[in-house]
């Protein structure tokens, strides 16, 4: 079989294209990339012709199509069981705080949207985003922590889906808790992290709208 | 062990809660429903104990806690199988179908809020809900059905999660390709949905704010 091809956006935005494209290098499984940039006047037709949603990251893998980040990485963890924790009570927890991330803090992706490019500095952060910004502190807090540093202990989905929120607190600034700081490090000096930044620093589309 | 604890809100509003609800009751897993009346002075102070999210639905199984919907279900299908397709491919569409509304459809969710004691009929509806529900739509299209109608044959998690949208569809009269409509008034003729959909028929909280 040919590889599958991974559609995401541009990586100095796409923060849902970060977390499935994390998430097939921690398991291994080799993948064609194919960056669609975002806002051209093209992109929501090229979108649409790729599955019903319109939207990256898309993964195509034989005759299935997977056009949401959570789905392709549950796709990945049953091929690499290690994308999540071995232990059932765990698994579960981990998936709350993962879908967590997918479903909700409409107010921190609004404020403080991934921008690779922007230099650090502060914003205006609505009620909103602060609140998210206690929920998130509080549920990574909640969490085991332990072996390598990473939610729970060895990296995870859960941390995948929250490395474009690290990117944020840097970004903007976000005065963290050490140990919510020292998650933070950690995620963006994961090498598979550099990799992706260092394209994201050096992307240059045209004036994107987003 | 002591039975799980499911706590939900409003049945008559909390789409939200429904769907791991259904799930657990397809997957014959017995629970104690305790209903917290959303929008009430100590609300957000009952729910804020009760998980770092503070929301509905919260599972309590034992010392471990799930605070969302979608690790809810995921957390049930490892008990019962049968809540995802069998076929892997299968599986994983079915996955990026569920959480896909898990995380989107904003403009849906925002203009066409559940409310099972609205009245039927017409409502302002933005073109963000009118391309949430073509996308829905398309999604459904792209099925497989067959066997018992559900969208993968068997009932499955992806059926939960649309199950509120089916009362959307029909609170507000949306005009749908019979095929759509087949599986709208399937969902709502479900033994399990009609006994929540009583139950929130009868409810009579003061004054919700939703």
């Amino acid at each position: 079989m040919t590889k599958p091809v991974l559609h995401i956006g541009n990586k100095r935005l796409s923060s849902w294209s970060l977390r499935p494209w994390l998430a097939l290098r921690k398991a291994g499984i080799e993948f064609t990339e194919n960056l669609i940039p975002l806002d051209q006047p093209d992109t929501r037709e090229t979108l649409k012709a790729l599955s019903p949603a319109g939207t990256v990251p898309v993964l195509q893998a034989g005759a299935l199509t997977l056009w949401d980040s959570l789905a392709i990485c549950e796709w990945a963890a049953e091929q690499a069981p290690s994308l999540w924790p071995s232990d059932p009570s765990l698994r579960a927890h981990a998936r709350a705080v993962t879908a967590s991330m997918h479903s909700g803090f409409g107010g921190l992706r609004r404020d403080l949207s991934m921008d690779l490019q922007r230099s650090v500095g502060g914003t205006d952060v609505s009620v909103q985003a602060w609140q998210d910004i206690e929920t998130i502190l509080a549920m990574w807090a909640a969490c085991p922590r332990g072996g390598d540093g990473f939610l729970f202990g060895q990296w995870s989905i859960a941390d995948a889906f929250y490395t474009p929120v690290a990117t944020r607190f840097r970004t903007y600034a976000i005065d963290l808790p050490d140990a919510a700081q020292a998650y933070v490090d950690l995620l963006l000096s994961d090498t598979d992290y550099r990799a992706w930044e260092t394209a994201g620093l050096a992307e240059t589309f045209d004036a994107p709208f987003h």
